[in-house]
């Protein structure tokens, strides 16, 4: 059957979730001895879809470490030669293969330039493993399907970890422990998905919007169905896709909005409203009653991202099968790749 | 006529670029002033817009002042309350129109928080301007189209005097002088965007990719053809493009691609032979012969984006007018945006 592979992999996730969530001792340890007890600021490593896990943890670094973090611009070490100070800098790179030259290069030239670098990576005896000072091993299996599924929300998990040792995190141990029985709850009830897939069957484009901590989720949302699908699916922020591009909103356009009770809420259901009002078709990914694709209820903000993703996750994959197309072998996608 | 005001704004572009590079002493001691002597690093906060302009500020800023450089998590700060220390740290807050309130409170946040602050805006008086510590105004006169034009260009080009004060900029003072001149030659020759417009008459969607410095062009040119001709055109980094998105790409996928000779150029001709051997319909922006828009033989790789920026100006003016849409009032789009 088409996608078996992804499929598989995503009923992986609450077990591979929970062994992290248990290694939450060790990993803080590790996190903290390695980083600057004076932290400057971080740096994050990422390409491809762990971009959108690094986005996650973009905004939980900085909200927790209370220290400016930024997403490298890999382009200034490997081409450029850029010559910058990274001292009292913790760099995470992620990749998860370990073996993206670019990803392993490029926090080479950090370490060097005095960063504490840390490797987040599925393959604990993967080159950027052995390079970087310190590794967070996923341990998530081989990943066969093109598609990355388990890896990703494994890394999100991994970042979320990192805040955990980085200061106080938005989410409580508990509450991570909790965190596979959602994820469960979410794979076990695939039917959501398949109806807004039914709905989507003719779509060619697709808006997912998020906003703050939820903003991750819908850059992998977008990522994993325009994957998959061949729809031209892209992700915003509410206020980038506000700023602009909600030019293109006619009648009739899909959209996907990504919402939790949180500080962003207010500002989700202000752009939710205003794309209604232009006629958008717009289905929501909360724990709303009248989500289309629907989060647990009790899930904090901090954690809706991973429960998000494995609900586009199944979207896609719902979205490919209908749609006559293999998402475990799209056509032109690599599953290693050299950059 | 449509695109009118657009078409008059383009046009303002050489003088208005003269005008700043004429203060290169003066915004350069500005920003010298201001900025910390022992620098931890940079942060850009922009949306937008403005956004694809920050992206060129985050690479040069980088590069020249051996710091890293972050793009800003507004919401981290309006919505969520986060409380990050930004001691020694610069930050370069971008608004056009200076009344931005998201742009304006992250600013004032950042500087409460330690930060040096410097606003780039149109308006020398606007309450960003006021907010401040110092200001690189633009001057580049009132914008009534909504399709920024002179106001990018000019934010590229204070973004270049930002890097001249913080270090060795890669490029001359005489070239910046130059640029105007450069600017001006483009804008002589629309031909080139015509002859492409009408290639891509039927096109729904569209690939921009650049590389390094030129990233930012790339982000820009998608911007711009999608607000003014609704086409679904997404901006890429190469190495980002390669990492997944390729798989959209089919035979006929219409592909710009920016390139100029510098340290990115051999990895940008990899990936144009792979998107031709793919089948897309690849044009090229660059000063090579076969270019589709050509680049003025020259123009160093630092100031090429934003001569590559004009170009995609008058391919999104050609693309909307061929298409019977007038860019000065793209409907849903609006100038003043509130986030």
């Amino acid at each position: 059957m088409a996608g078996e592979r992804m499929a598989a992999e995503m009923a992986e996730q609450p077990d591979r979730l929970a062994a992290l969530v248990a290694r939450w001792d060790g990993a803080v340890a590790q996190v903290r001895a390695l980083a600057w007890p004076e932290l400057a600021g971080s740096v994050i490593v990422a390409r491809g879809s762990s971009d959108a896990a690094g986005a996650y943890g973009r905004y939980l670094l900085e909200l927790v470490s209370r220290r400016p973090v930024s997403m490298a611009a890999p382009s200034l070490h490997t081409l450029y030669g850029a010559d910058v100070d990274y001292h009292r800098f913790l760099a995470v790179a992620v990749s998860q293969s370990g073996r993206t030259p670019e990803i392993l290069s490029t926090l080479q030239r950090m370490q060097a330039e005095g960063a504490a670098g840390l490797a987040i990576t599925n393959d604990g005896s993967s080159p950027l493993a052995r390079a970087a000072q310190a590794t967070l091993a996923l341990d998530a299996g081989e990943e066969r399907a093109v598609p990355a599924t388990k890896t990703v929300t494994a890394t999100m998990m991994a970042f979320a970890l990192v805040a955990a040792a980085l200061g106080t995190a938005p989410f409580t141990r508990e509450q991570a422990a909790e965190l596979p029985a959602w994820v469960a709850a979410a794979l076990a009830d695939p039917e959501p998905a398949e109806v807004l897939a039914a709905q989507l069957a003719d779509a060619t484009r697709l808006i997912v919007v998020g906003r703050g901590l939820l903003y991750s989720a819908a850059l992998e949302a977008a990522l994993k169905v325009r994957e998959t699908t061949r729809i031209t699916a892209e992700g915003f922020s509410a206020a980038d896709l506000r700023h602009g591009p909600i030019a293109v909103v006619e009648p009739g356009y899909p959209v996907l909005a990504l919402r939790a009770p949180g500080p962003a809420f207010a500002d989700m259901a202000d752009l939710v409203d205003d794309l209604r009002r232009r006629g958008a078709d717009v289905a929501l990914v909360s724990e709303e009653e009248d989500a289309a694709l629907p989060l647990p209820p009790g899930v904090p903000e901090a954690l809706a991202p991973i429960v998000a993703v494995v609900r586009a996750q199944q979207l896609a994959l719902a979205l490919a099968r209908r749609r006559g197309l293999d998402p475990d072998a799209p056509e032109g996608l690599a599953k290693v790749t050299v950059t």
